[in-house]
């Protein structure tokens, strides 16, 4: 019987953002009891660092995992940030795509999902509201405030249930949440391990974790330094579509289409504009808004024809070759340890992007599977630990594509190293919600192939020169064994005295004369 | 400088879900130019099928890809359904998250993406406005509606630029819909192959594409039976959470908590309320908004002991074996073809799925790779193809699994063989918005393993025949190659006559009697 279209609309309706995720939690990356709440910490440690340095501060957080029951923990985490204003903070927590991070910046978060996405998952396996404390400065004065709250799901907002003015010592978001359905793990994926490892990427942060058996790390700072803050950077003119500037133009409060170019593109000059003009014909005098789709689509394609310089890279702060190196030795103890920066590059055309890579060989690298060490890969992306979906990234796609053989790595199945890479940008290309996994742009598998092939040729020459001094040591020994015996014995023999060989051995093994018995002293 | 909380927050601001996803293309799916081709004509067909369907009409879709210029095409989509009622259009074409199928019910689309997504990709690429005719039934008369739109990504909702009614033959909906930097392609990712797939699994859909260089591909229909239209399902009691039953109890209208479970839930009777009630001592008799979380959980919690009937399963309407085996017979031409459809089972507790796998061999199956077939897997979800994300979909991780050396297939990647994999339910466990790879839940891992070895043994069985056979014909082949070269000199050093042989011979190699030379007639 086929149907009207009007009846089949009568259930038509719209989700909010909240709803949505709220039916499809596992796009936030929550999927599975160990990973949900590794990704919970992500999303709040993320959250700490970059307020913390946003502000200026040496970031100093304090997590308490306190185990209920089966599966059911409380969450506190605490942070010396610059903390939240009161009007804000069921924005940043019960709001789906909400955020500050939408400016072409190099940032951790990225979306304005994180914190909302913690608070959702909190009440739909407890039902419990968030508790929060926040200090901040209004006007110079330090305030404080605690609230108590849920999200709406309906309607992708905050709901408080109470609020109340607090005195506080210092500016900072102490948040307390419960969890069901979520496991505390020590394996490669859980939240420990994510700890350990944003440690190495900022060796600036100061973590506390008191585990859930009471257990208290101190993961302490290795420099006072600040990384310096990223700067906005605006795009580049290789970087935009014809889309981005009839977007830019509708929404500019600019009066001409020429300034809205020079002051929202990077590297554009009035003298490029006047070259855009020249090519393309087109009176960039004019407002913005009478300006044409097809207008935009010729000035992008002259864009790509004409030389710019690129992109300014102030915008995008690496950890840096010497801090990675020394992030690895303090976390791993190697016998070796390698790391290098590379310069800053492009992807599509437009967005600059750095990539860091390390190698450590020995100690506590690798990870132990059943009776042997296999290498272990740690992705990073704007110093974030990238723990999951390690199968469709493009960082472990470059690192597979290596000939690792050419290097002195048989098989990466049974080698004792761990192999660090980090990308920086103001845009990582992450393929999912989940932002687990990066997509392969071909100038990113091209920078961390060469990233990490110049260093393991560092290693490689390392793992010879181990080889070649256990050889030499190994013929040493022979002599230092042999020689003695055969002298005393030849002696013997010729009816003469053992003569004094020590100084014509040690010449022989390169190694110091042993005082002792056959030293004719 | 540690600037203060307020001045961070000055930027502070909220996206919408178009905003969101016009920042982060790649998520819908929309990442490559090959790739967002394919993905336009997955969303349209789709819809398509699942609105024919919905309204009980044999679906009629007729596609039409024009080449303008280099990576620039216009595309043409035409279907039968009941049309969309003029309200509605920019509802379906721009709002992200908007829908009729959030409903417990296997259907194709889920997430209320699909249309808008490919508008929102329209306009990023081209700047042109969608355009669309739309003929649909209100009180029994025919309406035509024609419509020229955009989507106005900021406020997630359509702007209607010209609209006008005009005379239409029939209902259904045509659109039309310019791109740029989209690729057509033949490869296995391409959107002609994505066709040839939608027709295995939908045998009674007929599709007419005209590819870009005017070549018209008519797919016709293998049968006349429209599968039955799903049911919607209500949720089973093992598949619900605390969290499901207070969203239930907060927007329900029903007076009691006693009625809300014996309507919103399968398998659940008075009876089983009371044994409920009884179990945990609440009263079930009390409104839905005085339910209190944790009796919430107390309930779930004595459901999960409690024993009900299997999930209902007429809302799961798989494509069934022979179908499968007919489909698979009739694209790939292959001298074997077997498929099994598994009994419904559950996921997670509550979620009904059914698995079917079909396996093809020889002829047009497998893929071309250099000068080898591989074997090619065709994975899909409610008759729908996967056509990316090969790699992390379950589907893939268990077939790898398989030992597939048992069943004669030493090396997949030399095989002739198409395995064709369907999974069906009212909830898909999607890994990512993209909707091309299915979450590694045990049960499905499990179902498809056994569905694909079942099948797989009938390979097997055919193989060996198969290998049998030309073995016995290469035994036969020598005696008859030979014997009667034996028996001729034999004859001649004897001084006699060729005896008669060939009854003897063609008891001995099972074969008729060859009426030739050697023939003493």
């Amino acid at each position: 019987m086929a149907r009207q279209a009007s009846e089949l609309f009568e259930e038509f309706k719209e989700l909010t953002a909240s709803e949505f995720f709220r039916r499809n939690k596992q796009m936030l990356g929550f999927s599975g009891k160990i990973r949900s709440l590794t990704m919970v910490f992500h999303e709040l440690i993320t959250n700490s660092l970059d307020a913390t340095e946003e502000a200026g501060i040496l970031p100093e957080i304090t997590i308490d995992l306190k185990r209920v029951d089966k599966d059911h923990y409380i969450l506190k985490h605490r942070d010396n940030g610059p903390g939240i204003p009161e009007d804000f903070i069921t924005k940043v927590f019960c709001t789906m795509f909400a955020g500050s991070k939408f400016r072409n910046i190099q940032s951790r978060g990225q979306q304005g999902i994180g914190c909302s996405g913690c608070v959702l998952l909190s009440q739909m396996t407890t039902g419990k509201p968030a508790k929060i404390v926040s200090g901040y400065k209004e006007n110079g004065e330090l305030k404080g405030v605690e609230m108590t709250f849920k999200m709406d799901v309906k309607k992708n907002q905050g709901l408080i249930l109470e609020k109340r003015p607090v005195e506080v010592e210092s500016t900072g978001v102490h948040i307390e949440l419960h969890f069901k359905d979520v496991s505390y793990s020590l394996s490669e994926q859980g939240a420990y391990e994510y700890i350990r490892r944003t440690m190495i990427a900022n060796p600036h942060a100061k973590i506390t974790f008191r585990d859930p058996t009471g257990h208290k790390y101190i993961l302490d700072r290795a420099t006072e330094e600040i990384p310096p803050l990223p700067k906005e950077v605006l795009p580049h003119p290789r970087g935009v579509t014809a889309d981005d500037l009839i977007f830019m133009a509708k929404h500019t409060d600019r009066r001409r289409f020429r300034s809205l170019l020079t002051t929202s593109l990077s590297r554009m000059s009035n003298k490029k504009v006047d070259e855009v003009e020249e090519i393309t014909g087109i009176d960039l005098n004019k407002r913005p808004k009478d300006m044409k789709w097809e207008e935009a689509e010729k000035i992008v394609e002259t864009f790509s024809s004409m030389d710019f310089m690129a992109p300014p890279t102030s915008g995008l702060i690496p950890i840096g070759k010497n801090q990675v190196e020394k992030g690895m030795r303090e976390i791993l103890n190697p016998e070796f340890a390698a790391a290098n920066t590379r310069k800053p590059t492009t992807y599509r055309g437009g967005v600059s992007f750095i990539i860091e890579a390390g190698i450590s060989y020995g100690g506590e690298s690798g990870r132990i599977v059943g009776d042997q060490k296999r290498a272990e890969i740690m992705r990073f992306a704007n110093r974030v630990p990238l723990t999951f979906d390690q199968g469709s990234c493009a960082i472990t796609e470059a690192l597979k594509s290596i000939d690792w053989k050419r290097y002195g790595i048989r098989d990466l199945d049974n080698a004792p190293i761990t192999v660090f890479v980090n990308i920086v940008s103001t845009n990582v290309p992450y393929l999912s919600t989940g932002k687990q996994s990066i997509a392969p742009e071909p100038e990113i598998l091209h920078e961390v192939r060469q990233a990490t092939m110049k260093i393991a040729r560092s290693l490689q020459k390392y793992i010879r020169a181990k080889k070649a001094a256990k050889e030499e040591e190994l013929r040493s020994k022979i002599f230092e064994t042999y020689v003695p015996v055969i002298l005393k014995e030849a002696a013997i023999l010729a009816g003469k005295d053992v003569p004094e060989y020590d100084h014509i051995l040690s010449k022989v093994t390169r190694r110091p004369k042993i005082v002792g018995e056959n030293n004719v002293e």
